[in-house]
């Protein structure tokens, strides 16, 4: 029998192997995914593809309007950064950051797991190829699945112990790529770009265009997604 | 000079309690209320009325539809409880719960303050007259304190050390309107009632108005706010 878990679901090559990952350890897969303002909503799409692609059940896009408190270039006019070197992407915590982005997708993420009775929840996070974002780190995490074990109903009665799944945290780009590649995952569908154009197409030239394809060359593989000539 | 901070406003006695609370701290307020899908929507206005006459420099009202998520009685059609005596409140947890309510609340306010450049967050939640709820318990406050401080590129870099500010949690509800009544609460224009008329008018009835009236009465006062004759 299949358990429940709820899993976030950007659009992304990364969410895209996690669900992919939890699918094959059997669990059957509740989608949560955001319109929260960003540039990059070709996400949205991509989501439904993979949702699709996975055999995911249940799929939610809840409407968040992270634009209201301001600030941040996925939210906003500020230019996303180019060409940028592994150094330069290395050094402090990206412009991209949204505040508590991760913090409000896993409350939600945590609520409807409680409503679905599902202790399992799936999220993307990466801690190896580019640690600029604070709420992707182990640490952070952990402190949240212990806050979410005292926050809610299901867990203080015992019914639930919920756990917090980041199958990606220590792989690469590359890795993460054959892992997905392996499980089947079409990653025609997803979407990675900060910055494409209105066909959705990746500019090839951002910081997470410029991730992806250098993930896809260290597995000696080609990404399927389509870029601007 | 005055510090920012954040507050959750619900138009309920505790929240417009704890915003007075923290203005006689000498912070200035930046208000954060949601319209989730409540059935007591008149919180809504009646959270406008106390950040207004609070002197709130900023007031966002976000729109998040938990009912995307199905279950609990503020939200869906199922009847809130009637004339419970303390007995049958103290016992279990009430079904007006809200799956994850709290964290995801608190998860915004969090983006929000670290927008604002505000480390104290504050919220009027309580651990002694009505202690069903998880996510009121000081233990769980600590948690999300402590996660919030691993989340967010503020606290990382060292910016801001978040605080979560609970001041009413060892108060009793006779406690907390003393206490807001001396630094000059309106309460006539809070409201707590979890089925009020059309007109926002309390049913007196409800877990809500039941420990409003005997906390009014407990200290020695009448309560403002109107109620179904």
């Amino acid at each position: 029998m299949s358990k429940p878990a709820v899993i976030l679901l950007s659009g992304g090559l990364d969410s895209a192997t996690t669900a992919a990952i939890a699918r094959a350890e059997g669990f059957e897969l509740a989608a949560l995914s955001f319109d929260y303002g960003q540039r990059h909503r070709g996400e949205l799409d991509a989501s439904r593809r993979v949702a699709e692609s996975l055999g995911v059940r249940r799929h939610v896009t809840l409407n968040i309007d992270l634009r209201q408190f301001g600030s941040s270039a996925l939210t906003s006019a500020i230019d996303v950064p180019k060409g940028r070197t592994r150094a330069e992407m290395e050094t402090g915590i990206p412009i991209t950051y949204v505040p508590a982005r991760n913090t409000v997708f896993l409350s939600f993420a945590l609520g409807y797991a409680e409503v679905l009775g599902a202790a399992d929840i799936f999220i993307g996070v990466n801690a190896v190829d580019y640690s600029g974002y604070p709420d992707c780190r182990p640490e952070y995490i952990a402190a949240f699945e212990r806050m979410a074990n005292l926050a809610t109903k299901a867990s203080v009665e015992g019914r639930l112990r919920f756990r917090i799944h980041t199958p990606l945290v220590q792989l690469t780009k590359a890795e993460i790529i054959r892992r997905g590649t392996k499980l089947g995952v079409d990653y025609s569908l997803t979407r990675s770009c900060y910055d494409p154009d209105p066909s959705g197409a990746g500019c090839g030239n951002c910081d997470a265009c410029l991730l992806r394809l250098k993930g896809f060359a260290e597995a000696g593989l080609t990404d399927p997604a389509p870029y601007r000539k």
